[in-house]
């Protein structure tokens, strides 16, 4: 089944409330906050990848669902398969790192075996508290549609790790993705609705006008390049067209009413308003969407 | 690296106060009791097992860590690997089938798409509320080993899923455990120390004991086997051995005062004493342990 049948179908089980019909990237459940991903070796991650940066990223990735949220963390459940001592020694390490550079204890988990030529799957589950948890779906008609930081960095870290030649700081953006957690503190109270860019910035900017049942258009030009990606790709059409459909950047997307302050570093990149369907211009100029808007997820 | 060294290593991480270093099948958070487990096409099921019995043993054996505790489900998180639509949607509808006969919804959880060919892979994370929570290491000198149920049907039913004839009732057994949370709740304020069977009787009363810091003596000739069972292996020294060293009982298995008198189905099979290590009688008889007393896992 391909994913969007069966999240359809997962509706129609006996659904907890706090699962909010499984439209958000979160559950909660007694004040707390519960996101969950898999990460598969050789679709999430490539088997020559550091350990030490899949742990960070499995950890990472899990967080900036939370931090959408507003959410802080509480601590995290890991299933993992073990391996060669070498993998996992090194996993470890890289695992410890991120536990407390991102100041999220263990709590328990599961190990298993694979069979032989079997590749590696990794779950985490984090857990947070204390969510102010603006939904994805309540961006309203008038709303501005802001991000956080730049985007595009981790897309270009990707063409890097795959050959390119470019620096280490988008190189780094892309296997170590920060979740935005501070930021999604002092956001979540203040905004309509919120989520995280993980599929891509036009595909996310979609899901939350469609979630919302209303229409947002983002300008192209407004959307905030950092120093280095504008050195690498330049800083035309094709460049932004590319930042704004790769993946992996985890900044916060959200929308608030038209005269919003953000308190933290975030730019205004377009508009909501009745209707529905993403739209796209270049510096006020309508431009036609690309045909692949990010990458295609379910739940 | 093997389970252990995994497990130890894992000790040295930053750990949350509620995972009690690691030394349980649960974690504690907020007034919640955590657990999850994660099943390997190959290793834990065949690629021939029914879908639906698939999905009821996920469900059904991180419930059964849930009754150890005393506690009644609350939710489920699952992590699901898509492959063909006819698997999808058996093990969807085996799903719906164990969520409403076990009375725990779906939170939420995560679905990914795996290179061709890999095993599948499947997460289940379940929270309950309002434990009790004996923990399996406090287990005293004088108190005596109960078990509730009947051992080995599951082990039986092992046997008849690869070619031996036997009665569907064993089958059952081991496709369709049924985690005992009706008697999880009504011990766990009343015991010393409680945990499920999955890995083999005897492994797991060795463990009770041995996370106890004291000694445990079972009496063959006391563990309660089904009258299908008898009727499948017969009741001698041989059956009962093949009984107590099967894993997939999913019955509870406690440390309870002498007096105690259960307020449940429960046997008495042996009892606590300073020391450490198990021994084996068999009515009375002093007998060698067996080579293998169970399956062997970590976390």
């Amino acid at each position: 089944m391909n994913e969007r049948d069966f999240l359809l179908a997962l509706r129609e089980l006996p659904l907890h409330p706090g699962a909010a019909d499984l439209r958000d990237d979160t559950a909660t459940l007694a004040g707390l906050t519960l996101t969950t991903d898999t990460i598969v070796e050789g679709i999430h991650f490539l088997p020559g990848d550091p350990p030490e940066d899949v742990a960070w990223k499995l950890l990472a990735t899990n967080l900036s669902d939370l931090a959408a949220k507003g959410a802080t963390p509480e601590g995290a459940l890991l299933n993992y398969p073990l391996s060669d001592d070498a993998w996992d020694r090194a996993f470890l390490a890289g695992l410890d790192t991120a536990l407390r550079q991102l100041a999220c204890p263990l709590l328990g988990g599961d190990t298993v075996s694979l069979p032989s030529g079997a590749p590696r799957i990794l779950t985490l589950t984090a857990i947070g508290r204390d969510a102010a948890a603006p939904p994805r779906s309540a961006a309203r008609a008038g709303d501005a549609l802001w991000v956080t930081g730049t985007i595009g960095d981790a897309g270009a870290g990707l063409a890097i790790e795959q050959g390119e030649d470019g620096p280490a700081e988008l190189l780094a953006a892309y296997r170590r993705p920060q979740p935005r957690l501070a930021e999604g503190r002092a956001l979540a109270p203040l905004v309509h609705a919120m989520m995280d860019v993980s599929d891509g910035l036009l595909i996310d900017a979609a899901r939350m006008a469609g979630a919302s049942g209303i229409a947002v258009a983002i300008d192209l030009a407004a959307v905030p390049l950092s120093d280095a990606c504008r050195a690498f790709r330049g800083d035309g059409r094709a460049a932004r067209m590319a930042a704004a459909t790769a993946g992996d950047d985890y900044q916060l997307l959200f929308a608030a009413a038209p005269d919003f302050a953000p308190p933290v570093a975030a730019t205004r990149i377009g508009d909501f308003a009745a209707g529905a369907g993403l739209t796209l211009a270049d510096a006020g100029e309508a431009i036609p969407l690309p045909s692949r808007l990010g990458f295609e997820h379910a739940i």
